[in-house]
């Protein structure tokens, strides 16, 4: 135990976990060690590149704060938050496909009618979204929830300008009809930066990367018995699709937000002025 | 690139990577990826698991403050500090092994005389310590700096108690004689536990391991062509040198702190109480 060295080192320290009461615990911290260590041996960091990795987690750590997850940014960049998605959501075929939930998500969300225009005060191109809920065999859910939220056309969440708006917008749970069917008016959401003042933008800048993602509505639907959704609809003409920042896209997720013009929209809304709309049908896996 | 799934999302991510200006930064960037995706799919977290990782790192940069660096502390008990050591002193026959720094190193050191006694107002079993540097081949060096620093006998280093002590005690700074000797006074340090308030020592509890290490006495040795040698010199009858909390000990490192009777001491100081005496020769590598 007490000799050491780059080669015994690894050993000694899963042999120190021997104790571990919890053996899930166990397992992964004697993994950590592992594959941490592997990666020291790899690239045999310098004793400044070290303090460089310590100080780099120490400022990602204290950039956290009551509204943002600086670390979460991280695994999202690295692409661990859609692994450990990939890993958590083995789809059957017709089960709608997984992504990132994102630090956006508001568990209160104003409960609302299908039908209704939940944009209130944010401005854009008005967008109607008409969908529908089934098991992956193809029979309709009524009373699913459906949560949904995005950003508005300056690629800003409601929640990161709550004072200017007033209140949430661009946000609202609606629940399935008896043809498991939901519909509602909103405003197109735009592409935008993930925050990147802080050390994971200072990342991504000295990896010569952008920190974009392209334009999506996101999704969350929950039915008694069967595995919750979380997912994106990303828009079929945004910017960034071939290389969202968090890796989130997947081709099947990618719909047409399609250009209407004015007039009559398929739920009876007279429309003085085009609009999008946008038709997605969800298949959910059972729990 | 769109369709990432568990299989391809890592070398999704590595190629995102290939516009990195800094080709060492790119190195070891990718080599994060690889190593932190392997070990996402060797341990396939729950949704919760991995939520719990993000606020155990987002906690563990919170307690960091400017007297404090629990990063560090968690690199150590994970044995990563003593990793990146071993990988950065192979050490040449004849150089003394190195060990972690630690937190408590100070450089603006007070220089003293030899023979001086560095206790001050501490207060433990009288130490003389002994020593002398040379080259690997045995040529001694005069005019060596000689750093040292301790625990005091209740394990807490003079930064930690700064106000009850009136400032710095039970360190120093030391030239090598024209035979490259030197030699001070202090008291014995006693073994001590890591601060384990914080996330690191959660962690070490729920592992089921302690928080200490064995007493020792910190030396940092500079020549001009040689490599600055920072190591420790531990007691042989300390307890928990089989369980270090932070790997930093090394067979070679273990040296008798022996007790000697009241009477002459070996540099001529008139010892009325017994007292304990550390001998022990310093080899540096060439730069």
């Amino acid at each position: 135990m007490r000799d050491v060295n780059e080669h015994t080192i690894t050993q000694a320290v899963v042999d120190r976990l021997a104790d571990t009461p919890d053996p899930r615990l166990k397992t992964v911290v004697t993994s950590l060690v592992r594959h941490l260590h592997d990666f020291v041996r790899d690239v045999e960091p310098t004793f400044a590149e070290w303090q460089a990795a310590i100080a780099f987690l120490t400022r990602t750590g204290q950039t956290c704060d009551q509204h943002r997850q600086e670390f979460i940014l991280l695994s999202d960049i690295l692409g661990v938050s859609m692994l450990v998605d990939a890993i958590n959501h083995r789809m059957p075929e017709g089960a709608t496909e997984t992504t990132v939930l994102g630090p956006f998500y508001v568990e209160a969300a104003p409960e609302r009618q299908n039908g209704a225009d939940i944009a209130g005060p944010l401005e854009g191109t008005p967008l109607l979204v008409t969908g529908s809920v089934a098991t992956v065999g193809g029979q309709v859910l009524a009373g699913a929830t459906v949560d949904v939220w995005h950003a508005d056309d300056d690629g800003a969440y409601d929640v990161q300008q709550l004072d200017a708006l007033g209140g949430l917008a661009g946000r609202a749970r609606f629940r399935t009809d008896a043809q498991g069917r939901f519909h509602f008016w909103t405003v197109m959401p735009a592409w935008y930066p993930i925050p990147d003042d802080g050390p994971v933008g200072d990342l991504l800048t000295a990896t010569g990367r952008h920190p974009n993602r392209p334009a999506h509505l996101h999704v969350m639907i929950a039915a008694a018995g069967f595995e919750t959704l979380i997912t994106h609809i990303f828009a079929a003409d945004s910017p960034w699709l071939e290389s969202d920042a968090v890796f989130g896209v997947k081709t099947s997720l990618i719909a047409d937000f399609a250009e209407r013009p004015a007039g009559t929209a398929p739920d009876g809304r007279a429309m003085d002025r085009s609009y999008r709309h946008l038709a997605y049908d969800f298949g959910l896996k059972p729990a």
